[in-house]
C-alpha cells in the first residue's frame, strides 16, 4: 500500500510499503477512515527531534475494524472505531488512575498516514461507535483520537472550572481544540492569544471570547487588563517552545493553574521561579483513552465540531503539501483523505 | 532590647537593636510568647543566600498585643494573636483568591527572633485566640505560623486525600508538620523519608505508617515498594534541593501530585522529563493565613500538637547555639524563650 515515511528533515514521502499485519494476538487491523498530520509531526520534520531512521507517520486515526488477534475481546470487524495515539492496555494501575497515556504497556502509534494501520492492545485502546457513522462526521470523530482529546487535557489540567477564565498559549489545531474544551467546561471568559486573522476567527467559532494578539510582556499586560489585574485561574500552554511556558507562566495568577500539552522542546523551569509565582504545572501526552467515550458521544451528538479545526483536506497521496502548508502556517491542520 | 542579628555567614549574634514603633496605622507591636529559628534562616547563615547587610532575623511568631496603629480594627492590645510569616492584607484578589502568599502588598516577616515585633498590616495578617492560651500550647501556635502552615500547604498543595498515600522527601520541622498534615487529611500510607532515629521516631509519632531510609533510586525502589509498584498519588517535597526534587518527581505516580514547599536553591526542572512524567508540580510560600483559624482551632482543642517539632528550648540570648544545633542536624528545630 502507498503510505507516508519520512526520510529525514523536509523529506516526507508517500511510498510502498507492506500492509500491516496481525503481530500479535491483541492487535487489531482497521481501515482508515481518514487520517491527518499533527503539529507534533513537524517536530522531526523540521528536523528538531533525532530519528534513527525512516518513520512511518501518523499517529491519529479512526475507521473500521477489518482483522482482530485472537486475544481481541471487545471491538470485531465491521466495526467502526476511534482510538488514542497512546496505545494503552485500559487495565494496568495507571490506566485504572485516570492516566492511560503513561500505561504501563504504553505505546506510541505511529504509521497511521495510511490506508490500513495496525492498533496493538485493541481490548485497551479502541472504543466502537454504536453505529457506523454519518461521513460528515469523520473529520471530527479523527480529532478526538489526538488533537480534541489533547486539548481537553490542557483544559483539564489547567482545571478549567464553570465561570471561571482560562487563556489559551498556541493558535495551532490543540489551542484551537484548548478553546472548544474550555467552552465546554463552562469557562466564562475564554481568551486565545493569537496572532492569525483565520485562526482567530476559527478561535471565536470554538468559544473564545477574547482575542489577545499581542506577545511576551505586551500579552501579559493585555491578559492582566482582561483579568481585573491579577491573571486567569486556568492556562492552557499548547505549543511547547520556552517562550509559550513562560508566557503561560505569566498569564496565570498566583495560585492558578497551567496545562501543558505542546511536548517541550528545550524548555527549562527554574524551581525559585516557579515557586514564587505560586502557579501549578500539569503536563503530559493526553490520556485520551479516557477521554474517548464522553468525547465521542459529544461529537456523535452533533454538540461540538472540531472536525472544523481541518482547513485542508487533501489525498494521502499529496501529503507532502500537508506538511508543508502547515509547516508554513497557511494551513492549521491537513486532514488526510486515504 | 536584644534581639538576633546575622552579619554574615555564620555570624550570628544577640544584640542591642531599637524596639519596634508603629510606623504606619496599620501596624501593631506585639510581644511575643516565644521565637524560634527556621530551617529557611540556615540559607543565609551557611552563606548560600546573598545578604544585602546585617538582617534582623525571625519571622514565625505570637504574643500579646501591645499597641496598634490607628486603621488597626480587628486585633486590639491584649489579645493574644497569630501571625502568618508572610504579611498580608486579606483583602487583595490573591488573598480572596486564598492565596494571601501572594498578596499585593505582600511583605515577608522579619525581625521575630526578639521580644517585640513590628506586624504590618495587623488587620490582614493576625488572628487572635478567643481567650489567652494555656502556657504549654505556646510551641504549638508558634508552629502554626510558618513550620506547620508549610507542612501543611505541601500536603494541600500535593492533594493528599482521605485513603491516599502520601510520600515525605525531608525529614526537617517542616517535613515533620507534613506529616502529621498528611494524617489530618486522612492519608492512609505515609511515608516519611528519612535516616535519623530521632526523625524516624518523631514522624512514627505524628502519623507515618513506613519509614524509608534509603535515598536516590534505592529510595525510589521502596517507595515502589510500598505503593504496589506505581508510586504515590501525593509527594511533600520540604526540602529545597535539587536531589529533593528528583526523589520527589521519582516518588509520584504518573498523575500524582507534588507539593514543594522548600524554597529551591539550584532546582531546574527539565520541561520534556516533567512532560513524560506525568506528574503535576505546586509550591510557593505557603498561604499560612488561610489556614490559620483552622490550624489554630486544631491547635486550641489539642487535637494535634506540633510543638513536639521543638526539640531544642534555649533563651534567645544563646540563638547562636540554636542556629549551630540546627546547622549541626543535633536539633530539629529551636525554641528560643524570649
Amino acid at each position: 500500500m502507498l503510505a507516508t515515511v519520512l526520510h529525514g528533515k523536509g523529506d516526507i514521502r508517500c511510498e510502498e510499503v507492506a500492509e500491516p499485519k496481525i503481530l500479535k494476538p491483541t492487535d487489531a487491523i482497521i481501515k482508515l477512515a481518514a487520517s491527518c498530520v499533527c503539529g507534533s509531526d513537524l517536530w522531526p520534520y523540521r528536523g528538531l527531534q533525532p530519528m534513527g531512521g525512516p518513520a512511518h507517520m501518523g499517529h491519529e486515526y479512526c475507521g473500521v475494524v477489518v482483522e482482530v488477534g485472537d486475544e481481541v475481546k471487545t471491538v470485531k470487524p465491521g466495526q467502526f472505531v476511534v482510538g488514542s495515539f497512546c496505545i494503552s492496555d485500559n487495565t494496568c494501575p495507571h490506566c485504572r488512575f485516570g492516566f492511560p497515556s503513561s500505561c504501563e504497556q504504553r505505546e506510541f502509534m505511529s504509521g497511521a498516514q495510511a490506508p490500513y494501520a495496525r492498533i496493538p492492545l485493541a481490548d485497551g485502546t479502541l472504543v466502537a461507535t454504536p453505529e457506523m457513522p454519518a461521513d460528515d462526521l469523520i473529520p471530527s470523530l479523527l480529532a478526538v483520537s489526538d488533537v480534541l482529546g489533547t486539548g481537553w487535557y490542557a483544559a483539564d489540567a489547567a482545571r478549567v472550572q464553570p465561570g471561571s477564565t482560562a487563556v489559551v498559549v498556541g493558535d495551532g489545531a490543540v489551542g484551537l481544540m484548548g478553546v472548544l474544551s474550555a467552552k465546554q467546561m463552562g469557562a466564562d471568559k475564554i481568551i486565545a492569544m493569537s496572532r492569525h486573522k483565520s485562526r482567530q476567527d476559527l478561535a471565536l467559532e470554538f468559544g473564545a471570547t477574547h482575542i489577545v494578539s499581542e506577545r511576551g510582556d505586551e500579552g501579559v499586560a493585555r491578559i492582566k487588563e482582561l483579568t481585573g489585574g491579577v491573571g486567569a485561574e486556568s492556562v492552557l500552554e499548547c505549543v511547547g517552545t520556552q517562550e509559550a511556558m513562560t508566557q503561560a507562566m505569566n498569564c496565570a495568577r498566583p495560585g492558578g493553574h497551567i496545562g501543558f500539552v505542546g511536548v517541550p522542546h528545550g524548555v527549562q523551569i527554574d524551581g525559585q521561579t516557579l515557586f514564587f509565582a505560586q502557579k501549578s504545572l500539569m503536563g503530559g501526552p493526553a490520556p485520551v483513552r479516557r477521554y474517548l467515550p464522553y468525547l465521542m458521544d459529544l461529537v456523535l451528538n452533533r454538540e461540538i465540531n472540531p472536525g472544523k479545526v481541518f482547513d485542508l483536506e487533501i489525498p494521502l497521496a499529496d501529503v507532502a503539501e500537508g506538511y508543508r502548508a502547515m509547516d508554513e502556517r497557511r494551513a492549521i491542520k491537513a486532514l488526510l483523505r486515504v
